[in-house]
């Protein structure tokens, strides 16, 4: 009969600093992938208790064998699972029996694979269910901690000794990418207090084990690896803990090229795709995405050096040199994402050149040869972070940062920890440059690309704005129903969104001899009716309607051309409209509740030019008047209201007011899914804005239709207005 | 006295195969930069005849020194200078009396250093000019053939032994970049058949180089650096040599954030920037360029691997792997340039599962852990190369790349002769498996961004397309003037561009009681005054006039506001256009003579938005219409009118028309500088497209003007419509 433990183990303990393990389908053929946990727990130095399960042999590779957990003398911290499927759920049980803290599943074979593959997947979490077990996993291929040799995996990647180790934590949906993020960051003085392969997610999610992780001490930095969103609701409580903790999160994620999501009925939909609620999520998280694949293993470094102070939006970057050529590079690739490089000023440059630190007037401080010297480096350095003319420093090193890494790296890693952040790149192969800088606090790049695009990401994070109001995660609705124009209206209106003016009238009141309209001519006119989502496609739209007569013409023809076709399509009002004047520009303002984020404002330009350009800024919601200013800024084609080229400005803050009154819908109206006024006119500054036409989502409770099947019919409504 | 050659070397042969050399300001002290390149010559083991030339010595480094070119026994085939600027051109003037080939200068001071060092620049190729002595530099770093050990370089990086050798032959307006492009090749299966750091190209342009290399045979391709368009004219004749002998070429250039070029009358000169005239150029050379720095080492093996044979615009790209993360690493970084990968069809999984390389159906062919098999892969990739399905593979490894090379890398290695290309990128670090495949014609990516980048280059790169109706290069213009809207309208309507009707009447003729105009209202009235370029902003439009009353108001009104705004202005005419109907949407098409590269083309979306997004095509002019037709494709703004969202097409063909005629300006009408028509209205299918505004700026003979004022003064004309 096993010992239990006294205290209960924690979750970050036996997930990275277990004091015993067991690998359960353990071989002696030191040929498989089963054997090789063995081998690497035994290569690594694992100090702690370590237990190989095979019920059909006394030994393997020469160490003795156990048939079963339950055989084993104490009960383990972490099992490592590594038969089949079926095999593993009855493993977890056993773990839940007998209180072990942590399983790893490598089977495939769940989820992934269809109804038979889900039904496993839920007698998986029912088994883990029976006790306190949390399980990583399935199809996860290991944890692994290099600091003490807990190497729970079979990957042949971690088969190399001396793993880089060092303070980032690694957590992976992809199981091939944490053995390769290992072999790309050897020999660079990067390296890992944590690596793990989070798998399917049945149980522990990888916002839930990186929460754990914040707690271990050693891990001062996290790198994430996603190919798609999955409980986010996790990662915002993972945010906030990595936050407090400081400890600082680079994020690489699959998807920048994905199609919009079309499975919406509004354009916000299109606009607000997978990959833009993720950007939407990591931004509110205080996240740094990233865009290069080694830029997941070179962003932490830069991220735990800038810390949490206060950071520039535009940030002063300076960029010295002993290579013009490999600084120009740097220069283009800053400037390609918004990153603009600051000069020296004339008297920053006198006072170097008297110094003995020669640059020209020029926008790069290009030392030329000389900057090979470790004393022109260090006077060249100390007048940069001094001058209080830079945020940062970039050094573009040249051949000397290959062959003499003495003169210029050094000098430049002595200078690392002084009061103005430097990064280096190093034109040539310079992996014992780099080695060098990033253990002296200056963050070291292989690549002028990644090098950029960590800066970008570094300065585009923001401190976390997790208040909680947001209700982040998954959103289940068993049914919807789409409002017609009025309703949606009056729903917006009500929530602060100002209509244009309008009346809904009855054929019959437009027949009345005595009609009179609210507002003066010229009007719109509309078919009102939520059989007919495409108006303008079937004639029920007419513009520019000049007084009474028209008007009643207008509508006769409306009502004649809907009923040609769509002979059962029911119009009950005609909506008369007033026709707005000519706006400085339109905008969309959306809102929609997403499946994997929650509520999310949208802002674009109007009509196709935006989903062409996916020219469009996407935030949690609500928001506050400051994240709708940073939107505005976002959104390009909306520059022709702020002041471009000498345009007519807009009235920037009544579009503030708009979106704002829009996002808090996620407080104020939880039962709209997606809402959108398209186009909202804005007018110049002190006109306001005007909603001309909206589109309202809303969850329909207790009715038994699918929520998919009424999206779908709704569908057609795209394109409407 | 010394010895000429009987034979003229050939500049090819004097570049990279001399048989003499000479450093001239060799030093004896063995840690000075110009002690280096007789040190590299001995340690690269340089068979030919050196030279080494120091009037203050005996011997350099023990060896022989020479006070003077002409105290040499021969006439060296290649001098390097070494000495200061004005030492520098004596020698050169030395070396033309001598008969010397060719000298490389590696003095800077010259151009780059204001009108001093313009002239003395001007006294180096007046130097030059005394003998047929061609010049690389100054400036230059020097020039290094790895096959022969010529080592004509005081570059640092060249002090390593074993250079990489190949046929890459690399050009390089940056020297520090040609070091370090060597460092990074290294142990990764690419070698250099010669390395050029061009300087300051005052004598032998980069093209001049690169023309002269194509004669080696040891050359098969290149890889150029550029900071900036020098030369055009000789990048084209390299172009049509290098397509010719099949030698591809990639080429990376500074300079794709710069604002566009503002100096310039129209919209078109925004639009066609310094760096969309180099992509012209590029693109009509038949040259692949590449957005990474690595790239261009990586592009040549693919570029050759591909050949000149017919490449399909949008390739099938089969995307096989053993890594799933890794392959929807590289499906995401292939979309996001563009390039969509390929799924294998039902009926090939089918045949592959039954041949035992299974996959499953889906967009990758993942073999899963059956992918680190030599025989599955072999297997996998005879089918995917036989199934007539895709145009190229591209193979994503994963760990095994790195510890088993002999087993997934060699089996691709193996099938890399095969009919269908394969590329391949390792997940992880993974240098060995990069040689092996490089070196059996399997071009090997570092990063998934520069494989993705290579190969969206590869297959937009065209055949080139230089035809004798280019006049690329340079263009020295005195002075130039813009023509009103009128005569802007006239000159391009007789080029074949259908104006809007129009006529132009003088106030006397509007007011006469018996005016009729030639089409029927509503109109638009326009003042018509060269000295009006701002029409709009000083009231000098009135749209929508209804009838012959209002037109007399409107010209009323023109001439008084345009005449409070602007007292001195002289009003000949008011120009009456139609107003046209409604269209599918409006195009800017251009055109203009730029300094660096000629005549180009110029089509984009109308309005701001254009800008805003930098949505435009450009191409050298004349065009046809297939280009034309690819132009239309590549303005995302122009598939409002292609179809897009089943919205209504617009006349495709007269839009080409209309863009064919305006580029045969470069053929008709030398002495225009730029024209441009903005908007372009572009009616349905069948409608035709319709000027409705012009501008054209001409060349004027023999006038003291400078160019540079009248374009500044007219400046002012941007925005006019």
């Amino acid at each position: 009969m096993p010992i239990h433990h006294q205290n209960e183990t924690s979750l970050v303990r036996a997930l990275l600093t277990p004091e015993s393990v067991a690998i359960v389908g353990a071989s002696d053929d030191p040929t498989k992938t089963t054997a090789r946990p063995q081998q690497f727990l035994a290569q690594a130095g694992y100090t702690g208790n370590a237990y190989f399960v095979n019920p059909r042999r006394e030994t393997v590779q020469g160490v003795r064998a156990y048939p079963s957990l339950s055989a084993l003398p104490e009960v383990p911290e972490h099992v490592y699972i590594m038969t089949g499927a079926e095999a593993a759920i009855e493993t977890v049980r056993e773990c839940a029996h007998l209180g072990v803290t942590t399983a790893t599943v490598l089977a495939s074979g769940f989820a992934e694979e269809g109804p038979a593959g889900r039904a496993r997947e839920d007698r998986l979490r029912a088994a883990a269910a029976e006790g306190e077990v949390r399980v990583v996993g399935p199809s996860s291929l290991g944890v692994v901690n290099p600091r003490n040799g807990v190497m729970l995996t079979g990957n042949a990647a971690f088969g190399e000794p001396d793993l880089p180790t060092g303070g980032i934590f690694v957590a992976s949906q992809s199981g091939s990418v944490i053995g390769s993020l290992v072999s790309r960051a050897r020999g660079r003085g990067m390296g890992f207090a944590g690596l793990v392969s989070v798998g399917g997610e049945a149980d522990l999610s990888l916002g839930e084990i990186c929460t754990a992780a914040v707690d271990d001490p050693g891990v001062t930095s996290f790198a994430l690896f996603l190919e798609s969103l999955r409980h986010s609701n996790d990662l915002v409580t993972f945010a906030r803990k990595a936050a407090r903790a400081g400890k600082p999160v680079a994020v690489y994620k699959l998807g920048r090229s994905d199609e919009a999501a079309n499975l919406t009925v509004s354009h916000t939909g299109a606009l607000a795709g997978e990959d833009s609620e993720a950007d939407a999520l990591f931004r509110a998280c205080g996240f740094a995405r990233v865009e290069h694949f080694e830029s997941l293993l070179e962003a932490p470094n830069l991220l735990l050096r800038l810390g949490d102070g206060p950071r520039a939006h535009h940030p002063r970057i300076g960029v010295v040199t002993t290579t013009g050529g490999g600084a120009a590079i740097m220069v283009d690739q800053l400037a390609i994402r918004g990153m603009r490089v600051t000069a020296p000023s004339d008297a920053l440059v006198g006072e170097m050149n008297a110094a003995g630190a020669h640059i020209p007037h020029s926008l790069i401080a290009d030392l030329g040869l000389a900057g090979a010297r470790h004393d022109v480096v260090t006077t060249a350095l100390q007048h940069l972070q001094d001058s209080g003319e830079f945020d940062l420093i970039v050094f573009v090193i040249g051949s000397s940062a290959r062959l003499n890494p003495e003169l210029a790296v050094e000098a430049i890693s002595e200078r690392g920890g002084y009061d103005v952040p430097i990064v280096g790149f190093a034109l040539p192969e310079a992996p014992e440059a780099a080695e060098l800088l990033n253990a002296s606090g200056v963050p070291a790049f292989r690549t002028p690309e990644s090098c950029a695009d960590v800066v970008a990401a570094a300065y585009s994070r923001r401190p976390p704005a997790l208040h909680d109001g947001f209700r982040v995660g998954s959103v289940e609705v068993s049914a919807s129903e789409v409002l017609d124009e009025l309703a949606s209206t009056q729903l917006l209106s009500q929530a602060g969104i100002h209509p244009v003016e309008y009346v809904a009238l009855t054929p019959e009141e437009i027949a009345d001899p005595d009609l009179a309209l609210p507002f003066p001519f010229p009007v719109v006119a509309k078919a009102l009716s939520a059989d007919v989502p495409h108006k303008s496609d079937v004639g029920g739209v007419v513009l520019d309607v000049a007084d009474i007569g028209e008007l009643r013409a207008a509508a006769a023809q409306i009502l004649s051309s809907v009923r040609n076709a769509m002979p059962t399509a029911r119009i009950d009002k005609i909506l008369v409209q007033r026709m707005q004047a000519k706006a400085v520009t339109e905008a969309l303002v959306g809102y929609r509740v997403t499946r994997d984020v929650g509520p999310l404002v949208v802002l674009s330009t109007g009509g196709v030019m935006a989903e062409l350009f996916s020219d469009s800024s996407v935030r949690l919601a609500p928001i506050d008047a400051d994240t709708a200013r940073e939107m505005i800024s976002e959104v390009k084609g909306l520059s022709v209201a702020t002041g471009y080229r000498g345009l007519p400005r807009g009235d920037i803050e009544a579009l503030v007011d708009a979106m704002v009154n829009m996002s808090r819908l996620a407080v104020t109206a939880p039962d709209v899914l997606e809402a959108e006024v398209n186009p909202l006119s804005i007018g110049r500054d002190g006109d306001g804005v005007t909603a001309l036409d909206a589109l309202v989502r809303r969850a329909v409770p207790n009715t038994e239709a699918s929520a998919v099947s009424v999206v779908t019919s709704a569908q057609a409504a795209v394109g409407a207005h």
